[in-house]
């Protein structure tokens, strides 16, 4: 019996080409990770699905009546089809829009209210030029509306129809309930009146976001005696072959890094601390690193398991995220005590080598890489390899490296 | 070897009776609670300490060349004061002073600097005239400076202090680095460039600050088997005697809060929630309250973990706060997974009911009362016994309620 299971809406407000898209998203994939069922509902989708691509920045001018009659009626039905979809599976519905007017944000409140939805909003606000030039060049020249146009006329397009907006926008008033404004990519945010736990999760999140693009390393630890016997958990030392994989380990640091800055992270347990030795680095031990507790089956092979345990290695394989060891974790756990280790790393502004456990890393893995949960105890984060992640604005590059010694 | 021990000056920003020794207060409690020696010094006290009390507001007079001679002295001489115990044994300084001056922060920056310390800014901005006029009385009538004095006659000396104060005001600049503005009682934070694992865990503290009084209750669990063997960890049912708690428990909570709002958190424990179940209200279970980890000898009587383990149950007795049972938690783990209950247990605008675990709240209760680390694992927290702690802007209320059944 659990309190508090309130629905959200998220309210995206700001001028074209201010990163709106790109915190939604990232807002997004950190919830759905958290475990809350969440997707992001983007007008400008619909509006090229409905009418085709190819608009220029005449089509939003807010004289032309008819036409924002048109994009009037898509803004509604992109914000129907997340209420929809919030009544029936969703936990956060995020409006991505850019509701720049107090007219159509009061609205959209009105109609919350109405659904009986929670809302916030997050107002994106960039008003550096070179900012806004690169985030149009990065990622509006790509729109299919300006298929087959030269990058000159598109950017030109596209300052246009910024500027239409720009005529009608009103910044999120304090009266219009709980707001986050986040200025400067992410220099500033300005909190107002933030209350609830999902949203609490997304301020913290938001505050501690950088836009540095830098590669986050995971890898296990070095094969250890558990490793080698099939036993699940413990505290166990490397084995010959894992102390090989620690030094290969610290020449492909050494190789790739060079003296320069790459913090090392390792969990408490000697497996993680041991690999980490050869790097000739500091490093962090964290608690909330440590592989899953398997409670009463640690230490045990999954074979004994099966034997000791039929009815948990049954229930286990059943429904492996959710599926909690007695006295132990389930990989729902498992997330939610990794919730700092991620806001740590997207803190970060240089490159970090994670040092962790195979339960531990499917959960990282699935952070970055936005895997659905239910995928997550399935993916594959074989030892002896490392897996750098670089995450971008929109995707996250992925690259493997097997170092079997 | 950890990463990262950098020290901090966190100085203070704001108009007299805006609430920055409240905020500069709560802050330290939650740091010191948190494993980092943190200390408040007061330019105000140092004053009165030197001068004597009694000044009026013609003496904070900028015009006054000698007076503010002596105080800018005193200003130096408790930063001086800082400086030396961060040097000494501190890891984050607060310097709770008006710093309402350009130049004065300039000054102070720079000596941060010089001295190797990181700094950033907590400025409090409260225009409302009611709560300064609250503060004022709630607070500073009670000052030495103030005593003898009729209190109409001391508000309107007050006031003309604010007034000297306000004349030379200056907000803190984006170009003055990383700070922290808490606007009309925690209602609005601008955020700016913070950066680094202390800034980050003040800023989530203080965005989650309620100013709003309201009682917190803990209690342990009723009796349970293993508690009637003398067993530790576990994970048993209640006795008989424990299930006769939980209905005096029960009883005790209905009269003192009706049908109101009081919500109920218990650990994923089975002892928690059987606890829990007559009182007839949804309860919220948090993985985080359950009881300290003993790992190897979770489930053992202290007479046998001495038996089996005499080298663990001497440490354990030499240093009980940092002692980590092998495989399992110290005292130290267990504040750090509480992090983030405080951090709700803040948020919240009812009454709280906590039915937790014998070390598990003796951490919450340390928060709440400001209890020194090395004490945390001594404090008595007894069986049937809930304990109701008020925490008031300067203090906290304690009451403890026998329900031995």
């Amino acid at each position: 019996m659990r309190a508090g299971n309130r629905k959200w809406v998220v309210i995206m407000v700001g001028l074209p080409a201010r990163g709106k898209s790109y915190t939604a998203r990232k807002v997004a994939r950190y919830l759905r990770w958290l475990g809350y069922p969440t997707q992001v509902f983007n007008a400008g989708e619909l509006r090229r699905a409905t009418l085709g691509a190819g608009h220029r920045a005449d089509f939003f001018d807010p004289s032309n009546r008819q036409n924002q009659r048109v994009l009037e009626g898509l803004a509604r039905r992109t914000f129907d089809d997340l209420l929809e979809w919030l009544g029936r599976e969703g936990r956060v519905g995020i409006l991505d829009a850019t509701n720049t007017t107090r007219e159509r944000r009061d609205w959209l409140r009105e109609r919350c209210r109405e659904a009986g939805y929670e809302h916030f909003f997050i107002e994106v606000i960039n008003d550096d030029a070179r900012t806004i030039e690169d985030n149009v060049r990065a990622n509006k020249l790509a729109s299919p509306d300006y298929e087959g146009m030269g990058s000159e006329e598109a950017v030109r397009d596209f300052r246009a129809r910024i500027a239409l907006y720009e005529r009608a926008y009103a910044t999120v008033d304090d009266d219009e309930g709980s707001y986050v404004k986040v200025i400067d990519r992410h220099e500033t945010m300005i909190v107002h009146r933030v209350d609830g736990w999902i949203p609490a999760r997304v301020v913290g999140f938001l505050t501690n976001l950088q836009v540095t693009e830098r590669p986050v390393l995971l890898t296990r630890h070095g094969e250890s005696e558990f490793n080698a016997s099939g036993k699940i958990g413990g505290d166990s030392a490397l084995t010959a072959r894992g102390r090989a994989f620690s030094r290969r380990l610290a020449n492909f640091v050494d190789s790739r890094f060079g003296a320069g800055g790459i913090q090392v992270w390792t969990s408490t347990l000697l497996r993680t601390i041991q690999t980490s030795e050869l790097l000739g680095r500091d490093r962090r031990e964290w608690r909330s690193l440590d592989e899953i507790d398997a409670g009463i089956c640690d230490g045990m092979t999954y074979a004994e398991i099966g034997e000791s345990f039929p009815g948990e290695y049954e229930a286990r394989t059943r429904d492996k995220l959710r599926y909690r060891y007695p006295r132990g974790e389930s990989y729902l756990d498992v997330i939610q005590r990794l919730d700092r280790a991620i806001i740590e790393l997207e803190r970060q502004r240089e490159p970090v080598l994670v040092i962790g456990h195979q339960a531990v890393l499917r959960a990282l893995y699935a952070y970055f890489a936005d895997v659905e949960s239910e995928r997550i105890p399935h993916l594959s984060i074989p030892l002896h390899t490392v897996i750098e992640l670089t995450p971008r604005a929109y995707d996250c590059i992925e690259q493997r490296y097997a170092l079997e010694p």
